[in-house]
Formats: C-alpha cells, sequence, structure tokens
C-alpha cells in the first residue's frame, strides 16, 4: 500500500522566477536547492504538507530534462509515490502486465533511497517514479 | 500559508483502465466515483496519505476535458493547493502580479468548497487550483 505522494517534479525554464511564484507567492515554505551537474539540473525543493513540490530546471539543452521542456514545454514531468517496500510494490506492478524502466530498483547512495520507474505507457501518460526510503 | 495537496487531477481516456493501474497494480484505496454531467467527466477519487488523485475521464470531445485530452493527450492536468483563506491568499497572488482566471472565489454549492484557478501562464505551464474547505 503506497504511503503518501512523496513529491511532484515540475520542470521550469529558470528557477528564480519559479522560486517567485511558488515561494513568494504562494507562501510555500523552501526546503532547500541543490545543484546536480550528474543530471544537469538545478533543483528547488518546495515543502507542501507532507509532501514536496521540486522544480527542475535544466542547465543543459542535451540533458534529459532540457530535452523535455524544449518538446513538451515546462510543466509537471512526475510524480513520486513512496512506498513501504519497493520490491514487493514493483513484483506486484509487474503481475498486472505493467512495464517498469528500470527492472531492480535504483539505489541513489547519497541519502539511500531506493527507487524505481514505470513507464509512461502503463500509467496513461503520467512518469510515476516509486520511492523507497531507507529504514 | 499553504496547508497541503489537495489533489492532482490526472486526464485518462478511460476511467476502468486507469483504476486497473492507480487502484489494482499501485494499491491506492479507491475512494468513490462521480459522474459529473455539467462538466461531462466522470471521477474517480483514489486516497493516498492526506492528498487524492482524481481521475478525469471526458464523457464528450467538445468538453474542456475532453478537448484537453484530444490536444495533448492523457497526462497530470492540474494541482490543487488547500488554503486556510482563499481571499487572503487571492490577493497576496494579486499583489505578486500572478494572472488569476476567476477574480473571485467560485463556491461549489454541493459541499461548500471555495475554489479558484491560477492562470497557467503565471505558474509556468501547471495549471493550479486552490481550495479553501467550508470551516
Amino acid at each position: 500500500m503506497p504511503i503518501k505522494i512523496n513529491h511532484l517534479a515540475i520542470v521550469v525554464p529558470n528557477l528564480e522566477s519559479a522560486l517567485a511564484f511558488w515561494h513568494d507567492a504562494i507562501g510555500l515554505e523552501l526546503g532547500g536547492r541543490e545543484e546536480n551537474p550528474g543530471e544537469n539540473v538545478n533543483i528547488g525543493f518546495l515543502q507542501i504538507g507532507d509532501s514536496r513540490i521540486e522544480l527542475l530546471e535544466p542547465t543543459n539543452n542535451d540533458s534529459g530534462i532540457g530535452r523535455y521542456l524544449e518538446k513538451r514545454g515546462p510543466g509537471m514531468h512526475h510524480l513520486c509515490i513512496e512506498v513501504e517496500n519497493l520490491e514487493a510494490s514493483m513484483e506486484q506492478l509487474r503481475q498486472k502486465g505493467i512495464e517498469l524502466i528500470n527492472d531492480t530498483p535504483k539505489i541513489r547512495h547519497e541519502d539511500g533511497i531506493r527507487y524505481c520507474f514505470i513507464h509512461p505507457k502503463s500509467a496513461f501518460g503520467v512518469m510515476v517514479e516509486l520511492y523507497e526510503l531507507p529504514h
């Protein structure tokens, strides 16, 4: 059983302007910023209730997020759902015929989060990420 | 200060197939269904933590949601943020130069929810709805 929305990722052309909207005007608390040169994005984290909004600004037109912005324009990019047991969720999805982008969990070494992505064609156009936090 | 994500609305071509993904495969609890002939949509409500996912299936190609599906394909449609005081939030947004789609709060008579929409061009491509629940 999924626990909650961990985060909703939004692609933006410019992080400062996007923060002027989400932080200054909407009033969401800024949880931090991060430069991720590996993925060619600058990220702004905003807390909203028990979830986060992650603003993704591409730093490079050739990166995945840069190409997404060029092709589709700014907007909601993916929805991340936090689950108790990632492998059990992945097994259940496979049994229901859902296509996963990665067949085994990936691990983020900086924080130990285990994650996978579901193919948008199995999720009616939505890119869904699953997270399992370290226990 | 915003309280939480009230719901994330997703446009789907077929509610039954979308529920097979979100309910049967992902495991979200089905909170209910609703036919809304006024808006020409069938809606499926899924509980996720303290928020909801709302699946919108258009019943008519000429409706707002039907045209959206035809033009943009299925996917995330709008993000609804729950606030304490809608008029105070709207005033703050106007002061920051944010364009609202409706200038005064709308009220849903069946449940007393007060709401407004922010223009996506002020929110970097995201359609943002604000909700104030009846006190």
